[in-house]
């Protein structure tokens, strides 16, 4: 996510200037052909120009729109988590019970901080599913070595997590740690979580309808190609700036939604999955009245991953 | 659903080819007649061209979007297929009690499984409704053959395989295995399961208004129609590039929407199906706790259906 | 609901002949006038129609999506009846314990069935209502005589059908047939049933805004009169099918909108709310174990009710 | 809520003529400049204002659709309520269990009474509220005296007689008329409640951003008069039909989006408040069982209020 | 939020003569350049400036949307907070059993109240968060010294708050004071309020695609400098005023949706947070039978915080 509000011109000129090149050389060359060589038989009137790119600007308005849409949506789905996160942590350490059959206090604290911690291990372990990282190290420390090892070994590591999670609430609920309305409290929960997890494999593994994105930037090439055959009979050289003009401004609205339309790339235009499991990291550590140095992240040349 | 980034051309040529050669072989029509036979009379002002092309690109945008939110839809309830059922695997394996009449351990797993298989068989045969196919035979293995049979003569197998399911969970209450929150946990997650079916019925019978369809349709057509007659006398031979790049603008953007707002049709621009129904058995044999060789279903042509 | 993929051609001819027609008519008039009385003082330039034009299919864009979505919300609502129905007849049929002052298992049933049969009987008093029928008869055999006298006397059959539901739930579970969790299930399921007979009655008595749709009737009205005024000095005869086809484009896709506008009145393009009754009818009967040989509404005329 | 099909033309009169005449003024004024003046320099291009108005059109449509779906928005928060009080009344008739410490059947019935009642306060209060109408003696007859001399004093009378509700429920559940899950189901359709209260405060005290609609209809007016300038050259005295339609189209439609986007008014447009509590106040009172002679309101001069 | 139907004409005039004056020069400046130093090159045709109007008044149409969207979502999470805070509030007093180790009726009531000054606490602490202000001090008198003490020391001020909500609730669980169902009830209403700090914190953390934003403005403003070239031809001198109100309508429309695209930065567009907190302490109090003389906040310079 690029937070920067005023960031780095290069990121932007890096974005126009393949496209204002481009363009701005057809353009050149059509004006060389028509006013040193006469080649008038290339010139095209601009009406049905006109009519196409408010047709092609209609379609690019909804396409950006979809384009958008998914960002946001996966980015609710992080904030969901968020939200989830934080419920779980303040339902575990509140609602589980003492172990009757061990020491009070500190057992049930133990189950709780087990379960939190492994909340923590189930935000790591989808961020790095949907970046298709394979990275479970990270989860060193949260759950025993044990579980990592089976984790390792599972087709769908985070699903085995919330797996593991609904098995140690059986547990509890059997030996009576845990009441039957805190289980369904703590199962809804579970639930949530399934759910985020779902929307976020939605999204990355649906792109946009390719057809529509092919034909879109096909039929935006080529009015691009021919806005310069349009435009040099009644402006002559001043075709040159304005076809750039033109071409960039439905180029880059085109490219920048490619750019948003999946959202989990490892790209400066992300979903900040880094920075989110930080903050859920950091807030579920201090529900659990761990004092920790964890800091959020901050971004690096203008954007959070 | 077509999953390749850069996929087949030759898809994409046979989606524009039969358009730009009609479209092409009427406007070459056009100008041999106003170039060569000096029809001058056929020739159109463009001015209301261009404004019936504004108008029809409106009319197009919105229709495309209701057809790709269609197509949204029907993901959606697929992915939330795939939460609703690892939810229940996790529910069903975690929160039933052994079975107090039976071998304890063994038992209480007996009724888990033959639970989440059932599950599976769900997915699978809702599958088979949706596409119309009558494969129940692919349901062996996952339900005993009795039930099989009763379900051949359902007339609506999924909705029949929920209320087992209902059943087997009502009489594991009576008989003390699952307490009452429980119940209700799991009925929650049988509810979701039924709007997820029903919202796909409702997608797959439900067409978008017909009447909308055919005049939009009808009205493309002839403006595609007209436009070489709107062009040929300003641009002359131009005509035939310009009508055919415009034409296929509009009948290519209506003719994806038409692909994309069925999207229950076994066709390549499905929702896959076939590939999420594998991914859901992979996740609940997991989580029983089998050890199973399936692997995702790896896209073919381009596409996963 | 037209579900008829090629649907008869005399339906849509039906819809564009009146005002092809009346356009062709005022068109061929204004052509007489101008060409052969010379009424030159009639031509009006094109450039202001043209914009007028683009800004009247904006809105009728806007306001084609509103009908749609009206259309649609109709629809869903009568899925989430269908969800509904099958999710509250299984809850039914598995909850419900036998009676304790009575034979048990035959009891049992007894009620379930009576609880199936009265949700069998509220979708059909909803539609009814919606319809603004007076077929309370129909009712026969699905609930008892003196019941529906009752019926005919209230002011909202669908609700009292509903509250009665709840009366024989409280019942049962005063009696002990029904526990807590379950009499919660149930009613949650009334809820929702209760949730669906508001959002139809929503859409039935809240018509779109009379004054926008009047608006915009007469100012599309307006536009085609002008347009060949604006057409005959630049193309001549030409004025005559270029009138009648945009203004076909304007006037039908505007009628269009306002026969999806409102889906609950009798019309060929309605919600298929017999079907859909028939479709619950034979899904829950199936529910109950009773052998029907009920079978889903056939499409007549290529549409159905 | 406007009704009629075909209502009062006067009404629409009203609404169009103040800017029919303004403009038709202005406009002869301009025909007459140039004209018979020969004013010359006043002529403007149509070609610029022809990208106002079609960039307008777009703005405008966007504000229409925000002003309707608040609008609508209102209409299903008093939807939802309809669905809300008919589901308490019917929780509250059925789920409380007779008064352990009274004549079991009558005192049942009372306590029943009592919060259905309130209910129906509710709804009347909320609507009192929204139209800032200090009319709290309209609830005598539904709450005792001293709770509406209490009422009198409250900041906010429909939240008061919800937490009135929640203590009345609290007090059944401690007496043990009430059970747990019960208890739960109806403190849900409280929650109900307090949303669509919530829900309803919003639209009212938001209005839309006004910054935004100020410089629109700022735009729209400057619009409208520079029409004629850009017409008179062309069409002569056709400037004056054409200028009036087009302001006509600009002006109407955003006077009317005005109307809708303050639902909660005391207006015609309103949400029809007063309608729907009487809808709600006879469908509770058959819920008890009540024999009422309460009528539908029926529209007056083409609405309901 | 600004509410006053007419307000202060400084702050309009504030909001446009920026752009008037700028683009007031620049076209000036080229009329001179036009018509006094004939400088007959600069003209450029209108034609392709009218196309790129509308294709930027197309994707400025969109954006206002989104700005609006996130206003009004923000808007509509302060009031689920309105509503969850009131029913936590009616929730805690009437669920709340009394302490069997206290003396009754005063030991329900303290920790009641307790409770609903911690949600007081809440609103502030979630409202200083998102403004980024460092005035915990005005949290005194809401929750103990020592509470306040350890609340400085917290990453994440309004979390801690819940999880002590969290804390106090189990407390009473142990304890007897509350029973499981009523557990649940307040647990969900907690989760409530997790999910609207969560959705406020996405809108504040997440501003919309900067890329996007950027080339927008840069679009913008290319096309407003380069409109007096494309007019100066045709309409001469009129170019100034026609200049100034296009360059006006895109300028304003696009600086007004960056006013309302982050509603919570101390602006007067923002989200009235101060005022809800007002609205919620007032009612809150109300609802514990304190008689409070807080007023709500009246609007100062026509908006309120």
């Amino acid at each position: 996510m690029i937070v920067a509000r005023h960031p780095d011109l290069r990121t932007f000129l890096g974005l126009i200037l393949p496209y204002a090149v481009t363009y701005g050389l057809i353009s050149t060359g059509v004006c060389f052909a028509y006013v040193s060589f006469e080649w008038h038989w290339i010139d095209v009137s601009f009406g049905v120009l006109g009519t196409l790119g408010t047709a092609l600007a209609i379609f690019l308005g909804f396409r950006n729109n979809s384009a958008y849409e998914r960002w946001w949506e996966a980015r609710k789905l992080w904030g969901q988590l968020v939200n989830a996160s934080r419920s779980f942590a303040r339902q575990a350490t509140n609602l589980i019970g003492p172990d009757p059959a061990g020491e009070a206090g500190r057992a049930s604290n133990d189950l709780a901080k087990e379960l939190v911690y492994r909340q923590i291990a189930f935000v790591h372990a989808l961020r790095f599913r949907l970046r298709r990282q394979d990275a479970l190290d990270g989860l060193e420390g949260l759950i025993e070595h044990a579980e990592l090892e089976e984790l390792r070994r599972s087709h769908n590591p985070p699903n085995t997590l919330l797996q593991t999670q609904g098995e140690r609430l059986g547990e509890a609920l059997r030996r009576g740690r845990l009441e039957g309305f805190a289980s369904r409290t703590l199962e809804v929960t579970l639930t949530d979580l399934s759910n985020v997890q779902g929307g976020c494999e939605r999204i990355k593994n649906t792109p946009l309808p390719r057809n529509y994105l092919f034909f879109t930037r096909l039929f935006i090439v080529c009015f691009c190609v021919l806005l310069p055959l349009g435009l040099v009979e009644s402006v002559g050289w001043w075709t040159v700036p304005l076809s750039v003009l033109l071409a960039s401004v439905f180029s880059v609205l085109h490219h920048i939604s490619e750019l948003y339309e999946d959202p989990f790339e490892n790209r400066p235009t992300d979903t900040p999955m880094t920075a989110l499991s930080r903050t859920i990291e950091i807030d579920l550590r201090e529900q659990l009245g761990e004092s920790n140095n964890l800091q959020p992240l901050a971004p690096a040349k203008g954007y959070l991953l």
